[in-house]
């Protein structure tokens, strides 16, 4: 096939557009702003939703299932939230269509509004914690460990595939505690489960950190946030997990009875993945050639194509094959034999590169008669011949793809290392911005009006202050005035 | 645990909707119509989506998502389908809110209408089909075999937890072909596909059938289905899959250049099974005591529960129970060890029965000495003392399961074999169904006149058309017209 890619030099942004759709992961939808996540695409985010899921269950938390609807009221109980969340946000106002008299067609019959109108979920914690209040009476009710796999909407002006679309796919636990320091720990410990499960699974190397207040979730007392680094230089937040206080216990009056006889109120976290993390993977490791997976989430982790001329030769590659096939599969690894007969193998090289596959393996009359295959390696595009009887064939691809998980995680490491830069004053601030761009450590005197105005005048926002930050005194790097520490900056997705 | 269950006999109605509560499986939420599944009984729905996700994968097909909303227009051009869902959907027509200038609060923002309309899915053929357009060109790229788990929503005036509610989840398959004859093997297929999850997992025995022009779905040339009688000898339709023929296709432009080089429509076919299967799965075997789970879709299969004075003695027991559950789950099987302290065995015994544990394991001080343990089923009510010594416990359990799984099949295919009647005359048909209800099989002449007769007259409707009836001479039982075969009638959830 012919990939018609444009390169990431030329354009990073069209290459990242017409990658998702000529992969096959996703196209937009006759709606404005909602997406078709296609069936490779959204295979993809099921291997990422089996071990998010996995992970959240092996730390006590279970799955469950709120409206999708929100009544308006409850959306405004708690006031930073509504600020935040109003002016994006899809409103159901009617519950019938009938055909209109002058037989112009199907219209929204105006005797069918509803009193209160619906908001369609943005997110979940108002019709979670009106739920909550009837779950938890006494500290024996707690801790509550929740998570929702669901879809939300909010209502974008500037859309883009997966990385910003108007309904997006995403999970979002919600935890309630009868101490600020269980709650605080639930935060903490979920954002490290996206750390971990960025780092392990996508490849993708992340900075933890927490949110200035500025760019905290609405509703929340602390946002813990992972940041990565995209090829173009850009940041882009991949998960966020919020200390919630108990702002939702007490715009939904959910308290408890403590163990003493007295009556508190919960402590609340929520905490949040989405498609867009489908977004950061393609853009972590793909290069102009197409899509480059991670084989812990490639679901096709190994493909086999027949080089062959006459029937004959199809015959006896397909018997060395299944058995190829059949030991792979016994240790787990997902193979694929394309043998469509209405595509040449160069046009077959093309697609599987295009979409990411870790591994090729080729086999023609010739490697029949050496006891040999050729296995050809996507992040590398480098090839080699492989004497089947030097080595266990399914010991040799298992250490293939374990290599290539650790190698594309190590190269996106060392670009983020090559894309950091300390800088100490304005100047240099610009500059750094101007060129290469990627995470800028730098001191901030921590208010917020610095903080805008930093992004009025450079488009670069505060990722994050690393947790792992050292104290060290400096001076702001736009006002001059003290501080204890650097922030990151970034242009970001 | 106190029950407080009504039982069946005195009223199968609030029995129901108590047991859903009680068994923690589902809540009505403060959204009209919308229900909250709560933790266990969402994990139950895991259970079931798992193993379907399963065999759809196993016949090939892939899952995808759409969009929520569907723009009113889209709706409309299906007329028959349109006709269907306009009258019960859910309209978005803002997508802001803003604060009310006189400080009343929030309002819906009148510059944020919409230009059109968008409906909240209520099933989604629509929209996709007006993404297989671009999806099919030729017949190269047919079959396309797609499902999704979504939510969708129905604006029903009366609604039940989990049998009918505004909102619900289910998946719904959309396939298109090139032939008529491979569209309608594929709508067969999926039917089976159903009617074998539901037997040999929910342990319901279904009949597979037909159903009449007017019970057809919205769009659909032929309608199949699978149906299950509930204990109170109502029936519940718990699956359906349509051959669409080519309606969508037309209303979408979908055409395909066959290999003969025409250019024709596609055919088409979607169905569905949703959360409702909870409602049949709750239904079908439950009894007095709470929840009768098959042991294939139950989250616990077994419970231990340790009965004791001294702590001492609990360290006895749980050094054994820790020999047992590691042998259980070295096979699979599902188990967890309910050593709580702040609940009596007798109330902890209760509430597994409220829950539907299948197998509940005791063990004391005493059965320490003898080398038992006290195995208790639930779908029997029954207790054996069990010597660890006579047979391994992974053996003795997994056989005590099957015989559950297959026992509670059998409990319900017997209560069906009683509960449907062959019926000859209309003095018959109205006498059972004001008796023991249940199916009634009885001739019919084919009309919709005569079916919304008996329908307004008995509330009995065609359930279907049996696909393995036999032909039979015989007369209308309501018209007296002549008639090839029976049909099943019910009153109908």
């Amino acid at each position: 096939m012919s990939k018609g890619l444009p390169t990431r030099s030329e354009d990073y942004s069209l290459w990242y557009n017409e990658l998702v759709k000529k992969a096959d992961l996703a196209e937009n939808s006759a709606v404005r702003g909602c997406m078709v996540i296609k069936p490779y695409g959204y295979s993809i985010w099921e291997k990422m939703q089996a071990e998010l899921d996995r992970m959240f269950k092996e730390t006590g938390h279970s799955n469950a299932y709120f409206p999708l609807f929100i009544p308006k009221s409850f959306l405004s109980k708690e006031a930073k939230h509504v600020e935040g969340f109003a002016k994006e946000c899809a409103v159901v106002t009617h519950y019938r269509l009938k055909n209109a008299e002058d037989g112009s067609g199907v219209i929204v019959d105006p005797d069918a509004k509803l009193e209160e109108e619906l908001i369609v979920r943005p997110t979940s914690e108002t019709v979670i914690w009106s739920t909550y209040k009837n779950w938890v009476q006494s500290y024996r009710d707690l801790p509550l460990l929740v998570n929702q796999w669901a879809n939300v909407v909010r209502w974008e002006m500037r859309t883009r595939l997966f990385l910003r679309t108007t309904e997006f796919l995403w999970q979002e636990g919600h935890t309630a505690h009868a101490t600020k320091k269980e709650a605080e720990a639930e935060a903490l410990q979920m954002m490290n489960v996206y750390a971990d499960f960025a780092e392990n699974f996508m490849a993708l190397p992340v900075i933890r950190g927490r949110k200035t207040e500025s760019e905290r979730f609405a509703g929340a007392e602390d946002t813990l946030c992972i940041e990565a680094l995209m090829q173009d230089g850009k940041a882009l937040q991949a998960g966020t997990s919020h200390f919630l206080g108990q702002n939702f216990a007490k715009a939904f009056d959910v308290k408890f009875a403590t163990k003493e006889g007295g009556l508190e109120y919960v402590w609340g976290t929520s905490w949040g993945v989405s498609t867009r993390l489908m977004g950061a993977l393609i853009m972590a490791h793909s290069d102009d050639n197409g899509l480059v997976l991670p084989p812990k989430l490639a679901p096709i982790q190994v493909v086999i194509i027949p080089i062959y001329r006459k029937d004959e030769e199809l015959e006896a590659i397909t018997e060395k094959v299944n058995g190829i096939m059949a030991e792979l599969r016994k240790v787990g690894v997902s193979v694929k034999y394309d043998n469509r007969d209405t595509y040449k193998p160069g046009w077959k090289f093309a697609e599987h590169e295009l979409k990411g596959v870790p591994l090729r393996i080729a086999i023609g009359p010739r490697d029949l008669e050496n006891g040999t295959i050729e296995i050809a390696r996507r992040d590398t595009l480098t090839k080699e011949q492989f004497e089947l009887a030097s080595q266990p064939i399914s010991e040799k691809i298992t250490g293939m793809l374990e290599d290539i998980q650790t190698s594309i995680y190590s190269k996106a490491l060392n670009f983020r290392a090559e894309k950091t830069t300390e800088v100490n004053s304005w100047e240099e601030f610009k500059e750094v911005l101007e060129g290469k761009t990627g995470f800028l450590s730098a001191h901030w005197d921590g208010t917020s009006e610095t903080e805008e105005k930093i992004k009025d005048l450079t488009k670069a926002t505060i990722r994050c202050i690393p947790l792992d930050r050292r104290e060290e005194d400096g001076i702001c790097v736009y006002s001059g005035k003290p501080s204890t520490g650097r922030v990151l900056f970034a242009k970001a997705y």
